[in-house]
């Protein structure tokens, strides 16, 4: 169930409710509710009348199995990665090579991509590969050249981490931790990362529902978590022609589900460069809060993943054209745009609206 | 092999590359080449050096099996339907309803999708419906209402054939052939399409590899029918939550490989009417010559698909907001782009530039 | 609704039915039962008791979609086709080439096949191909090959018939009508041939539900053809190692829902010749009624699908051994079956069993 | 590239070879070959020609990119778990609850697989489960009671780890490691399973390719383990009405590709209890060296997967018909059964096999 507190509900009603959860054994977790006041989520169902405490503004039975991650436990939420606020209004590009190839081109890559626009760094340390005898990545000195490109750039950094025992050690070095694609459902770093302080960049396993997805986002949360950023990046299909493909239908569905920020990845979920930039856009049209994008000076010479690479140049394209393409867009799902409308169309019937005008 | 003819190749050089194909058994076709001449298809490789032959600008003996409909036969197509041109830089928007209602419902919607900005008319006469007990369509008395609504608004139409034998009775009444998902490889129904001097708008199967799309266009191409334009409607994923996954992906892939103008079905691609919206500006954004929309005055009380239909004015706010997408990208995918933005960096940005030279 | 007509119904009974769903201008359509009575679908719900009708042993106004397909209409079905029983007990077995290539070849393999122990000949007169450039069939040069063929070896005969137009000059010279694949959901096929008195084997579509099966058998079955048999033949999956993944799991459930026949074709449904022995193992041992498998004497140089072809020896070889494991599991799903292990293990082990109880 | 070593080759050679490799960075594994001698597998190319060191067999220096479990390596595998030799000839079931409920459930349902034919017992300890709410099993009590129950029953038992950090506990109660399917591509965990000596159950992820299945076995053998036992467990497909699809084109497919044993597991394959016995003879018809099957007393009231669960005496049915099947189809693979057949039917053209017999 979920509980809403209010701004101003006194210490001892928190207190009762958790009280009441773990006494009966239920999970509790509390987390502010994006309107000052705070919202209590408890795996069960407490017996007493919970509204008759003082601060409680609502009580909610029965909601989504997520309810953490649910759009009824708070409508939107913003997550800071550094200084950078993902979910805010202005889409986040995040970007960077595949693999960290050393300290120098790390640092060079970093200078690349701030003066493209990109606003935080990428860059693997510890890579998933689907060949025991492919380059594994850099390990702790790849992290320690992620931190040395950070200082350089001033650009706030994500890298993935792969298991449990590294969550710490991971940490240390980066300002968000990406869970990948193939963990999204491996459950004990899911919940480890959930006793972190630091921002999850979560992605969608290719072969994930959407509901698992957030379950999975509700596996974080329940640790204690709350800074999940949610990240699509192409589900497997059934066209060899393409490695991945870019499921934007959950970009305007999980906003309708979830109060997470959703991200788009166009270069896994294209697997080819020449489809990259198109898909950019597709998803900063479907209103995502952000670009996930490799890139590197070389592409044809990167370590990993170079045939959905881009070079700085295609990144400062894709910058700025899916800035004034999310310019284009601005308030285009709020109702009273669509009220508008509806007014416009009324009052001026004889004005043909064109697209092509 | 595909032969391309300059402009002023003399009647002899063609005469002679037919004649050795008809010779030899090997299907023919020929067509326009976007540049003033001519390109010829041989479904099989002729003998002798053509190239010899006076007029004969290039002769391709290795290329793709969908040899008529790829960008080495012709660089760019638009599509005439009536006086609308699809493909040639201006998307194009076709709205209606899912189902032809009655004659008065039709001339209403014609008016209102219209006013919104449409340019195209839909609505299904013949219905391919998964019941044989759910309502089949109006059938030419749907056909004549369609024609009534051309006349009011001055609107090109477009409506499903679905039988060999129904193509002239709907080529009367319509300005485009509807060639539905279900319908994508049947291959005697596409042979026939061939056939008609009328405009086909083929959807992908939704199971259909972009490859196997690319022949169906070719069979109506191989029967001497040019004028195909290619509407990606969703794919079947493994996620019930969605009816289908529009695959943005193949909008770009398919813009590298075909000259065929390539639209986008949010309606039938999401298979929720909250979805439309966004997904629309999606499809614009990944490059779609157009949008194909299910548009109702009342979609609760549509015969057919109402939950993934949209009213007029959600169809104004998506003709308003897709033109503003689509000027925010115009020239996005030309190479002088690409090179002025390294200009422009290099210019701007100063000596600390590392690009990968 | 569903109607249950006794065996002693009077006519004015089933006349009084008709005349009511004619009124209401409902789809209505009666078959045999399986038990000496017949059964009423009406595609609507009849407003006066029924039941007070002499003869009238049940009504069903909440059931399957698919209501004279579904086991709630009656409980198996045994289709004839020629002589041969396909859904009496035991396993039939379909085959022969892909394409029909020419009279005497045809003559052979029928012949070679029969030795093999199949007791239906296939062949494809009229082949859908994703190509238009590649061979189409013999048309009807093959239909009377196949009709030679037919007299030869005394085996009846299945071949495609792929539209509408079609089906009067198909059903002259075979015994059974095919409607493939890709033709699952061409619903003015499907009409046509339900109006022909031909049986029909119909083809699962490869991205088709299983209730999207049985619409379209329902389709069939509502113009008046009782006589469908089921054919599972793969269905697309996201693995490029394979054209089709064959998917058994319908062939148990499919009993649950429908009366009809289900057969497998491991043939399509691998994409691969060296699978089809196990897999035509494994659809014998998921219960199917039957096989169907593509032959040809010189697979290598068959004129299609040479790649997923066995030859008349692996044939005889998948047929006894077919046998012996339809003999190993005969009465697998009888209650009795799984009452008796109950009672020999309680006798047998003793006072240690503990059951659920 | 994969080094065979003859049974009598010096300790110099493999030496030689072991240094070589070092030398350049590769990594270097070695195995049994199953004839006497050993095969090295080594990640990259050696530069002198090995072929003249005494007791080198043969250098293949082109081979599948899953070396060690290829066919290239070694032709069939035997993995011993307690006294249970899988892939010897005789197909074995694992049975048992999905989560281990207390230890006198554990002990009881021991003896009930155990008497119903099964020589291995699973049990889940640790659980992956969808929902961070759910029931997450009993941890180490869990493998308490497990290894109680092994005692009880005299039968070798099989139970999940889920990460890095668990092994070497759960490694203590269990004589096999299971990899779940969602863990297969979770690379950690399998080079630390690498490093154990117990025999691992490797889980199919159900979206992972035939390759990537195999990819993953790869990297548990190249850690040093080669007792590696794949199991289909069904795909992810587009059909809600089915949780998963068993995929067993993959059993005879696996059989060509690699050495190591396959089994399959219809209760997740099928997610439905009625359609596991069914799919369990299809499994063994397939080829499958044993199955895995969910057995509680009560499914009803399991706490995890009642849906698909059996009962004991459902198990007994299976055990039985399932040997039965196997029986039907001894040598079916081999080239000499094929042989026989052509001779039989080139002597005997007069006796008609047929399946119906």
């Amino acid at each position: 169930m979920l509980i809403t507190l209010s701004p101003n509900t006194p210490p001892t009603t928190r207190a009762a409710v958790l009280a009441a959860a773990l006494e009966r054994g239920f999970q509790v977790q509390s987390m502010d509710n994006g309107r000052g006041g705070s919202v209590i989520g408890v795996a069960g169902s407490l017996g007493h009348d919970l509204l008759e405490l003082p601060g409680v503004e609502s009580v909610q039975t029965v909601h989504k199995p997520y309810m953490l991650a649910s759009r009824e436990a708070r409508s939107t939420s913003v997550v800071m990665v550094g200084d950078v606020a993902i979910g805010a209004g202005t889409p986040v590009v995040m970007a960077g090579p595949c693999s960290i190839e050393s300290e120098a081109a790390q640092i060079a890559i970093a200078l690349d991509v701030k003066r493209a626009g990109a606003t935080i760094l990428r860059g693997g340390a510890f890579k998933p590969r689907s060949s025991p005898y492919s380059f594994q990545g850099m390990g702790e000195d790849g992290l320690r050249a992620l931190a040395t490109a950070r200082q350089a750039s001033g650009l706030p950094v994500v890298t993935e981490v792969m298991e449990p025992e590294q969550v710490d050690l991971v940490a240390e070095y980066t300002d968000m931790l990406q869970i990948g694609s193939r963990n999204m459902a491996n459950f004990p770093l899911l919940k480890r990362v959930g006793r972190s302080n630091v921002p999850v960049l979560l992605k969608r396993g290719f072969a994930a529902t959407q509901e698992e997805f957030l379950m999975s986002a509700e596996y974080i949360m329940a640790g204690g978590n709350p800074d999940v950023v949610l990240c699509e990046r192409g589900i497997r299909a059934f066209d060899s022609a393409f490695r991945f493909t870019l499921d934007l239908n959950v970009v305007p569905s999980l906003r309708e589900l979830t109060h997470l920020p959703v991200m788009v990845d166009p270069s896994h979920g294209t697997g080819r460069r020449s489809l990259v930039g198109r898909m950019a856009m597709a998803g900063i049209a479907a209103g995502a809060d952000g670009l996930m994008l490799e890139v590197h000076p070389d592409p044809d010479n990167a370590l990993s993943d170079g045939y959905q690479t881009i070079t700085p140049d295609e990144l400062a394209h894709i910058c700025r054209r899916g800035a004034a393409v999310h310019d284009a867009l601005r308030g285009f799902d709020e109702q009273d745009e669509l009220a508008s409308i509806a007014t416009f169309d009324t009052l001026d019937e004889g004005a043909e609206v064109a697209l092509s005008a």
